[in-house]
């Protein structure tokens, strides 16, 4: 994993001299705050070992991975504007460190700040890359419309919400991995091919954070174990458990989703769940995308890499 | 006028023959309401005159041109959101006739399908037409920016309100014309200039704007006179009486920003600007931006109908 490490420390340093107008102070202060918070930089990095992998000049796609980071995290700006969230990533978020109108603001200037960096996409390869960067940002906002629109429906079917987490989460990694390809010049099966496995992976990656939100290790996953029992989420989980429910489970887990919201919550959902084999479910649904995924890399050379990264992604405390 | 009503009318054809995916419906439905909500169309139709005054392919312009329409209605949509206003031309604005978060995921939406747009200009000038985009589209945000930190100063200088209104309206006039020029193929020292009289005439068009909302006729104006007044809005016509007021005539203005939005505050405040000569002060303002404007179009050819519908512009009824 050096040169992942050594990748990410390139992106993060062109992180940090990125140049903002010094005025207005107000619109891109939180834009740097935001952008300052961290992160795995999962995708600008799947962007560089992408390039890489083809034999591309890892120079050229540094501004178009930038661009997909900045891109991320105004859809966290404006996700936790709309999810009312109070902090991301242990700091307040920005429409709680400023107001909801500099939230709203500033995120539109970083979408635009975004497509700048991607616009740096060499000459040859410019109007492809746009397009597969603005396919995917809309997808992204498709994901989080039906993200909103699931929480007051109480019928979402597991197809559905694989369709949501694939808008919402995975294309952005096959689009990251795809313009890594298409700056090297790989060929389109290619670039097909790097872009279904991150979709996959990203499947993959989206349905084990819902496992691990049940069955991680508090020290490791970062936040509270059980969280989105408490809040109702429909998660894989969840929806596959109303989906297989049936008697007196479906009565009690319906009465559950109205009990208070703690520790005996979390304990009594979790032990439907093992009743019902949701857990094993949901391991067998994240083994499927990941192997599907791997299936695109036959064709690809120089993949260990990615693989190996791609493990320690999904495979992370399971 | 025959060509610009031609113009209009190709322009709103293709405003209406745009095709949003089917799904999810909540988060088209918004965009499509937003854009079909009317509106001069003054953006494309510049671009699609500049282009035809180049003898460019008129053909080839439409798609940008409604890149610049679907960017300038986002921000009137995010406005709208962040000003809390409760109607826009007469219809009850996205976020009142949806929600707040509707109204911030499909101005997001709005803003992508803009960008897709713009990226369908030719490819030989992909790249300037994007970057001059995208460049102007940051620079509206920074003018909203500043118009939202007015509200709570009361220093305002002329020239930092004139900065604002050449930030958040003019230069997308500037920018319009310029994407014309260069998609007709003009010369870059064509292409600055016609990008100078949109930015001089959206200066004009700005401050008269102010100038009508005290001095217009209600029945062409098309909202209330004297609505900047009773909202203390901080316009060309409050900042230059507050700059020149002194004495008694200060202390009477400063109390009347305290005193009831009611017809009489309105008629006080229009005394106190008749007194200051604030009237006079504006329309000289805005003749010399129109002078201005005019200047650098003595090296453009056939710009007659240009110059014919900017006067339409500024000179409404004033």
């Amino acid at each position: 994993m050096q040169t992942v490490d050594k990748y990410i420390e390139l992106i993060n340093r062109a992180i940090s001299s990125i140049e903002y107008p010094q005025n207005p102070f107000g619109l891109y202060e939180p834009v740097k705050y935001q952008l300052d918070m961290g992160g795995k930089r999962v995708r600008p990095l799947l962007a560089v070992m992408a390039c890489d992998m083809f034999g591309g000049n890892v120079e050229e796609v540094i501004s178009p991975a930038l661009g997909l980071e900045i891109f991320h995290n105004f859809t966290l700006l404006h996700d936790d504007v709309m999810d009312k969230a109070d902090i991301r990533r242990g700091r307040p978020t920005v429409h709680k460190a400023w107001c909801e109108n500099t939230a709203i603001l500033s995120g539109d200037a970083m979408q635009i700040i975004a497509t700048q960096k991607v616009c740096e996409a060499p000459a040859r390869v410019h109007k492809e890359v746009l397009d597969l960067y603005n396919k995917t940002a809309l997808e992204i906002c498709e994901g989080q419309q039906y993200d909103m629109e699931f929480e007051t429906r109480d019928d979402v079917t597991c197809e559905e919400y694989i369709e949501m987490i694939r808008l919402k989460t995975a294309v952005l990694l096959g689009c990251a991995l795809k313009m890594g390809a298409i700056i090297a010049g790989a060929t389109p099966k290619q670039a097909d091919d790097i872009y279904k496995f991150g979709e996959n992976i990203g499947l993959a990656f989206q349905l084990q954070d819902d496992y691990l939100d049940v069955y991680g290790d508090a020290k490791t996953f970062g936040k509270k174990i059980g969280g989105d029992i408490l809040n109702n989420k429909k998660t894989y989980m969840l929806i596959s458990a109303l989906t297989k429910a049936i008697g007196k489970t479906k009565e009690r887990l319906y009465a559950l989703l109205d009990a208070n919201a703690d520790d005996d919550k979390i304990a009594q959902v979790t032990a439907i769940y093992g009743e019902l084999g949701v857990d094993k479910i949901a391991r067998e649904k994240i083994t499927e995308y990941s192997q599907k995924a791997l299936a695109y890399l036959v064709d690809i050379p120089n993949s260990e890499e990615l693989k190996f990264f791609a493990n320690s992604l999904t495979e992370r405390k399971l």
